[in-house]
């Protein structure tokens, strides 16, 4: 069983059901629809598993539940929404204790403020394993929504930070002292409370010559296949920006950092596709707003599939990110 | 851990990060936000897991899925809310093949189609066992909202059916043949297919002489306590509406068929609080409608506490139905 083929499979079942109301269905970061005229809420979800997502010894209670909701507002976050409200299904296994449970909430209320998401509501029950299943909704402006879908040839791709330090701290929670302690510290924040680009993508979606957007939570090379699948394009990688832990493992270890970047998962950055006429522009009061850059990172194309082009050589670039049931148990 | 101790911890956490538009939050059926000025939205979330909320050996793939869609379609109609569109965050076990997979998005697709509910997005994952996370979203009207705390002493307290029917379908399932065949088809349906009252619920809604509205989805007497405790009020329950099926297998057992029905959980009729004076033309319009009764089962009063009157004896009426995390395993 593959992850997008199951996702084939049902969306052929639920389709047909599809409401009236129900502007963007299965497929994108989130789902979108219209409770009123002039308005477009989007909404999310994503599930942690104890033993899948995370474990207990790589990652507090605390941090599980930051991640979680994390996870949600970066989904709301490549839509262009404001985050509004989560609620949780929350499924506890019979050896978690109150307190646990506890510090769990305070993770996701930390992440939560910071988003500027409510809890709204929820509901507890007994599971083998802890099971964080978040829903979240935003709202946005119809004009500002952005799908995976917008991508043309010729535009510029761009991300808005660094990739690889999340990847680099799961291996750093794996093997303490491998990084310095400061490549360390920032691996592990990464890898434990990483942040969602809410912020930025409400200003990228606001822009005209944005035209696709997504997060990027399965690592660069499975994400933007995506929106090149969804867009109907392939794209040539030429840059990656690698963050500072990333490229310290990777050259501690002899691999390339730019390749370690592209298969690192859960970074929450978010990725764009952008008028190329318009992107020095974009990418200047990016900086000025944000104070960091916002990476140029390669092209969109004709014709389907991507090629990473490094040190003067081109060649096929594959999916090496997370395919939740085929190396799931290989994450935590 | 029980359950009510950990959602006012949980309360204390989350509540403090309530958005401005948050409308209500945590403890009713659904939590509301306000999208626009005049509308309001309506979200609630529901979990099945296997081995706590069913088993494959009582229930398919196909009805597990129903049940999972028609739970939150409830929690939806206990709000007046129109449903709009669910998400599924879907845990899946290492076992599970695509095809019970299928099976159970069509079983959900089913149960979405009778609510009005489009199935928008959702999640992927593994996980140790079956595990089926919904969020629903429905839209009320601002005028049409209930909740469970506006119940007052005086207020007659009715049912949109006969209760106990889906508790006889689990133990008919158990044990099959206890039951006379058409009985214990009855009960079996209404165990694995129950249906949520959506139009019922919206009906209901917009009449000003309903004042207070939930879903019976853990047993009469553990909801009516619920209600009683939103709305600052005591209940003396005088007849409980006893399904054919729950009555029988009580007779059988030697057991009060009413008493049966007052413990049985996930019937999925709405419980309302209604103005005395309104209640009779209320409920022929119900049954005008409907085809069914709105069948009065007691009074709200003054102070704290549950009284069942019955056969001339009134005594306590105690919480008899699920506490998720007590007697979750004696469920399935």
């Amino acid at each position: 069983m593959r992850e997008d083929d199951l996702v084939a499979a049902i969306r052929a079942i639920v389709e047909p059901a599809g409401a009236a109301r129900l502007v963007l269905g299965i497929g994108d970061d989130a789902a979108l629809w219209q409770p009123s005229r002039s308005h477009r809420s989007a909404i999310t979800t994503d599930a942690l598993v104890e033993g899948v997502h995370f474990s207990r010894s790589l990652m507090s209670f605390h941090d599980a539940g930051w991640r979680a909701i994390a996870a949600n507002a970066s989904d709301l976050a490549a839509m262009g929404a404001r985050p509004v409200l989560a609620t949780i299904a929350l499924g506890i296994p019979p050896e978690a204790t109150q307190s646990e449970i506890v510090e769990l909430y305070h993770g996701m209320a930390a992440a939560a403020a910071v988003a500027g998401l409510a809890i709204a509501g929820g509901d507890l029950t007994r599971a083998p394993a802890l099971t964080i299943a978040v829903a979240a909704v935003g709202e946005v402006r119809p004009s500002n929504v952005k799908t995976r879908s917008g991508g043309r040839p010729g535009q510029v791709v761009a991300v808005t930070g660094p990739l690889g330090a999340a990847r680099a701290g799961l291996e750093a929670a794996r093997s303490p002292g491998t990084l310095d302690g400061e490549l360390e510290a920032e691996a592990l924040r990464a890898f434990r409370t990483p942040q969602a680009r809410c912020a930025e993508g409400r200003f990228l979606a606001a822009s005209r010559n944005v035209e696709a957007m997504m997060d990027l939570s399965d690592g660069l090379s499975t994400d933007l296949a995506r929106l090149c699948d969804a867009s109907g394009c392939g794209a040539v990688v030429t840059d990656v920006p690698v963050a500072g832990p990333a490229r310290a493992l990777a050259l501690a270890r002899g691999e390339d950092p730019q390749r370690f970047a592209l298969a690192g998962g859960e970074d929450f950055e978010l990725l764009v596709a952008v008028r190329p006429r318009a992107f020095a522009h974009l990418a200047a009061r990016f900086h000025g707003r944000f104070g960091r850059a916002l990476h140029r990172i390669g092209t969109l194309r004709e014709g389907a599939g991507m090629t990473f082009s490094h040190g003067g050589i081109e060649e096929p670039l594959r999916r090496t990110g997370w395919d939740h049931f085929e190396a799931a148990e290989a994450r935590s």
